[in-house]
């Protein structure tokens, strides 16, 4: 994030404030608000313990439109049962009431601890302060509102000309553990003043999704609240952009970038994380393969800590590569940090250790994985383990 | 480990010294012996990258017969090229020629550090000494000399009555991180002075790891090098025992409890652990997703980190039994910790609190996953992720 960058997209307002959820009295309840009805496009978690928003939410998406999204972090409003989800809807039913518009097109969500009743009467509380603060410029406080162990503010933004005119497209996003998602990724909405043809945009979204949010990796826990939202007013004014559209590649381009940088940015504020691998598995066999070569090099916690030790232990990267039960031939695989050879023929490289010293000292380290297999290639984005992730983790609650 | 109890199995010699592997100056060359002919079984790592003394023993075991079993630590010999398998054979031919066997009878193991070339010359100058100093009570410093993190030594002893004489029933251990076994863990040697039918022997031995050693998990992580033996050196004069011998249940309860001992004490012994999780999930359609159940909530590091801080934060557990996309129903999933319901009907079971509290503090916690879809169940041993790990793992070559 940039100082010098508007994080403002025409048509769309924002507000975030506090509602007494978080006990530090931060911001923990946020909202992002169409000024005009807006095309939507949502993906959620695989959990089989969805929490009630998500469920709320999965529902109201298919009518393919929403006016507002309502989130409250420090309560992920999950494994509440029956009531949980009577409180995922009283929370969308108030801001529903102070907008003036109807309930279903309210989208609502929830990050934070699970199995917590919703304190859901402060929430209701707050309702009319947030609505009444909403301005151009408040999508930062409404990023700020859906923070939880984020060091950081994760948002992004491009433009680009389509359809005969000056597109906008924002992202904001949270996460910083329980990250991997197989669907998406905690919460994250994007918002356009694009005119979207409505299967054209769930396509790209499905795609950007894809190449993002579902392909980082901080811990390889899979969340109960993971959702992504896209939203498109049309307040450009541009034409109807479809697949076919000739200004249709830049603004998918664009998409991509938002999302990628997005995901990159939960990477790299992954808790406690002091590092972002970059991992590159090509010649799989097929993408199916590549992929999970990828993620169980991202999963190992050897190889995590390892990289946290700035260590270039490579037998724990090839030990991981090895232990899926994918056939493969050991001495056709060459493994590659920072472009340095450190494993080829079944055996170490014998590569520059001095440079390889210095490339393991990075803030970010490409990690490259060559199989003699295939065409299929993946790409992922992962944390190191350190001491902070466990600090964390093991405090949570307390 | 009991000071009183006998470590001794008749028949079997053994021994271990410092061959200067370790840079420390600790054992670091086991040599264990079976003064008459012994029949063998195995079992090996499934990684795709096969340490050079895995691949090696493969080979040797399918004879169904070996004399002895040469260990080192401190190098895994593993992704180390032809060279490293022709530095197993050497190390396996040398403790041949000291003892007077054939080359083939002898089972060649390594341990520790990855892709390293495997200081063979310092193992060759001291198999003499390692040879010669074998004897009836130096199972002890086989396995001392096998051991690499593990903070103590692992070994179990059973005696039971079988086809007519007293079997002693010995095992010894070594293994504390990269540490989830599919087919064997680590390194693990069991010795019994039965007179065993070959096929009964194969099978009991296969069941007894998969309730073992393949029913633990420390950090998720699989070796290269994990490896199982299992002799039998008909020393106790018994009469031949089958499955269907009257004494063979004996026999294999005897097995079963040594080897779930030894697997147990890995996981005590994980690396940084300072809790053992025994996860039993119950009610799940089949054994393979009782099974996956049980290792998602194994492996998750937020379960993990969780226990670690004594937090009861159960929303982690049922997190880690939704998230591998095998349908279940949300409503119908039971989770306990030491029998105190916290997760019934969708929703916190509102357990005593000072009751979980006190619970979480034990050094060994039950975590009971009530599933109702079907009658399989699994139990699985796995470690708290702390600090410690974090530490051992980020600085292990350095």
């Amino acid at each position: 994030m940039s100082g010098t960058v508007s994080f403002t997209v025409p048509g769309f307002l924002g507000n975030g404030v506090s509602a007494g959820i978080k006990e530090t009295g931060k911001k923990d309840l946020s909202l992002i608000y169409s000024a005009v009805p807006a095309k939507a496009a949502g993906v959620f978690t695989t959990n089989a313990f969805k929490a009630a928003p998500v469920l709320l939410d999965m529902d109201r998406i298919r009518s393919g439109e929403a006016r507002a999204i309502v989130t409250n972090s420090g309560n992920a409003n999950a494994a509440t049962g029956p009531e949980g989800y009577e409180n995922a809807r009283r929370m969308g039913a108030e801001a529903a009431r102070h907008l003036g518009v109807r309930e279903d097109l309210v989208l609502v969500a929830s990050t934070g601890v699970i199995g917590q009743p919703l304190p859901v009467q402060g929430i209701v509380s707050a309702m009319g302060r947030l609505v009444s603060g909403l301005r151009t410029d408040g999508l930062v406080d409404a990023e700020e509102a859906i923070m939880t162990t984020d060091r950081y503010p994760k948002m992004a933004v491009r433009k680009c000309v389509a359809g005969g005119r000056e597109i906008t497209l924002c992202g904001l996003a949270k996460g910083a553990g329980m990250i991997e998602p197989r669907m998406a990724t905690l919460l994250s909405y994007v918002l356009t003043d694009a005119d979207l043809d409505a299967g054209t945009m769930n396509r790209v979204f499905r795609a950007a999704v894809d190449r993002s949010f579902n392909a980082i990796s901080v811990d390889g826990c899979m969340s109960t609240n993971d959702t992504v939202f896209f939203l498109a007013n049309g307040a450009a004014g541009n034409r109807l952009l479809r697949g076919t559209s000739p200004g249709f590649g830049v603004f998918r381009d664009a998409l991509f970038q938002v999302m990628e940088e997005l995901a990159r940015f939960i990477v790299r504020d992954g808790e406690g994380a002091t590092k972002v691998l970059d991992i590159q598995v090509e010649g799989a066999r097929s993408k199916k393969e590549a992929r999970a070569f990828a993620y169980a090099v991202a999963r190992s916690n050897l190889v995590k800590t390892a990289f946290f030790g700035q260590d270039a232990n490579w037998g724990r990267i090839v030990s991981a590569v090895g232990s899926l039960g994918i056939p493969l031939e050991p001495d056709h695989v060459d493994v590659f940090i920072e472009e340095i050879p450190i494993f080829t023929g079944g055996a170490g490289a014998g590569g520059d250790e001095k440079a390889l010293r210095e490339a393991m000292e990075l803030p970010q380290i490409r990690v490259r994985i060559r199989l003699d297999a295939g065409k299929a290639a993946f790409r992922i984005f992962a944390s190191d383990l350190t001491y902070d992730y466990v600090s964390i983790n093991a405090h949570y609650r307390t």
